[in-house]
């Protein structure tokens, strides 16, 4: 099984985990939450999102996030941006990089941003324009890249098309969103063909939901794909808000045990991190779906039965 | 990506699963239980072991459960022995097939049936006579194929030798258990690839637990050599004795789901499964790890938002 050396992770807990979790954190909490993630060895974090927390009161205070973070060397901090006011605010309070959202699926795009995918690739221009104006970073995630909640089935085409025209107006990063968990292995593999069909060189990352189960094989799909850009969520904080208990990004902790395993280097401390999703876990005040914290690294399972 | 066109599901649930579950389930409870996973389209089924209930009290009344269940056409009632005394309790009980268990590692075996694994071979030949002599089908398990949990790494060269043994001696189906969780897809790949070296026309089974989140990786690895045989437990039923929370076979709810996502058939009907995964939660009376059964399938998302 030929896989690629390391893989890359940007945590996106105090994204679209947290943002997605019904207790709103305070930003002392979240600036401390960040801090520990850092520490294990992470070196893309997004931090939160510059939404009006009208639509999202959990994404309150990113600005202040990001102005409290002590910032790592090597570490690069990402704020979502739902719109050009909203790259303004980013770039005013700091980020080293924006993402933005843009829709695979006409329905789930206006759902999501009120506009059209037309309307809302005219916007992206003017905070790609931002974004190199400032010289920070431009990641552009896909959003239902794997399938739509209200349309079904994407085209694998539609979604190489929209990726076409983020990479023509410089983006960095293309992440490509399975925002309800519709991804599973095949697709990974048929939406890859066609993207590096089309655009071998770009920067590809996979934002996979553990929603059915299917995270870690979407992911495994990828890595015999050669990809090797992942995003997750410590403890697999986040979630459906329409399906209590399901949802949630891949938990970070049990994608790099599952990395490590196999021989993928990602450099962080597994050991770390494990502890950071017990403490995702008591500040979220549930029960997480990351399995690892619970069991222990399969390492940690030998050691422990050691001389018996 | 090419995978096989269908895979068989042996459900583990009403032995694998129950016999790790705090609640003790009546005879009745069981045999309704068994009923129910038929009626999906479930062919291959453990509906108990034949242990002494002083170790597994779960377990108690599995010769009841085998009396008491209707049996269909087509479908195979398989028991679990740990000796040729069970072995014989499972023929007179009229199971269709009796599943043993040997472990890779020396420490394991000892621990799990106080014996080494050269005695638990001795007492293979007279099980594999029984059976043979009465006509039922063998399936024989290989215990911490994946690591050890005393041990650590088990050599692949361990588990084939043992396999080939227990192909000469006649089993039906080898299955290798990922006792404890400690299986990932580079290791599943490399001891399919020994296995099949030596044992190229065996029929070999995949018993993977959720202990850490990689089991539907772990099958997908399987999926992508050919192999088309898993073992999977309603709801996720089951765990680890020591890590509360943790462990379970892979649900096979979820299970089945990548599997029809990705176009592989199972003769399952899982909209009826998801239905008894559900009934499994409440006789457990615990929450069960199963993802779908709280996501509901990617088609059932789709249309409940049709419309909209």
């Amino acid at each position: 099984m030929q896989l690629p050396d390391r893989a890359e992770i940007t945590e996106v807990g105090p994204r679209d985990g947290l943002q997605n979790e019904a207790r709103e954190l305070s930003v002392e909490a979240k600036i401390d939450l960040v801090h520990r993630l850092v520490a294990t060895g992470i070196r893309r974090i997004e931090v939160g999102s510059f939404v009006h927390p009208k639509w999202i009161p959990q994404m309150r205070g990113t600005a202040e996030v990001l102005a409290g973070i002590r910032r790592e060397p090597g570490v690069t901090y990402v704020a979502l941006v739902p719109n050009a006011r909203g790259a303004r605010d980013a770039i005013a309070a700091r980020a080293d990089e924006i993402a933005t959202v843009i829709s695979a699926s006409e329905s789930h795009n206006r759902k999501n941003l009120n506009r059209s995918v037309e309307e809302t690739l005219d916007e992206t221009v003017e905070i790609a324009r931002l974004a190199k104006e400032s010289g920070i970073g431009w990641s552009a995630y896909i959003s239902t890249a794997f399938g739509c909640p209200y349309e079904g089935e994407v085209p694998v085409e539609n979604v190489t098309s929209i990726a076409e025209r983020l990479v023509a107006l410089g983006a960095d990063q293309v992440g490509l969103g399975d925002t309800t968990g519709m991804a599973h292995p095949v697709l990974v593999d048929a939406i890859i063909t066609s993207f590096r069909g089309r655009l071998p060189d770009a920067a590809l990352r996979f934002h996979f939901h553990d929603t059915r189960g299917a995270g870690i094989a979407n992911a495994l799909a990828a890595l015999l794909r050669g990809e090797w850009r992942f995003d997750a969520s410590i403890g697999g904080l986040g979630g459906c808000p329409y399906a209590p208990g399901a949802g949630g990004n891949v938990a970070t902790e049990d994608l790099v045990h599952t990395l490590h395993e196999m021989g993928v280097d990602t450099g962080i401390d597994l050991k770390a991190l494990i502890e950071v999703a017990r403490h995702a876990e008591e500040i979220a005040g549930r029960e997480l779906p990351g399995k690892v914290k619970v069991a222990g690294r399969r390492e940690d399972l030998v050691a422990a039965h050691a001389g018996e």
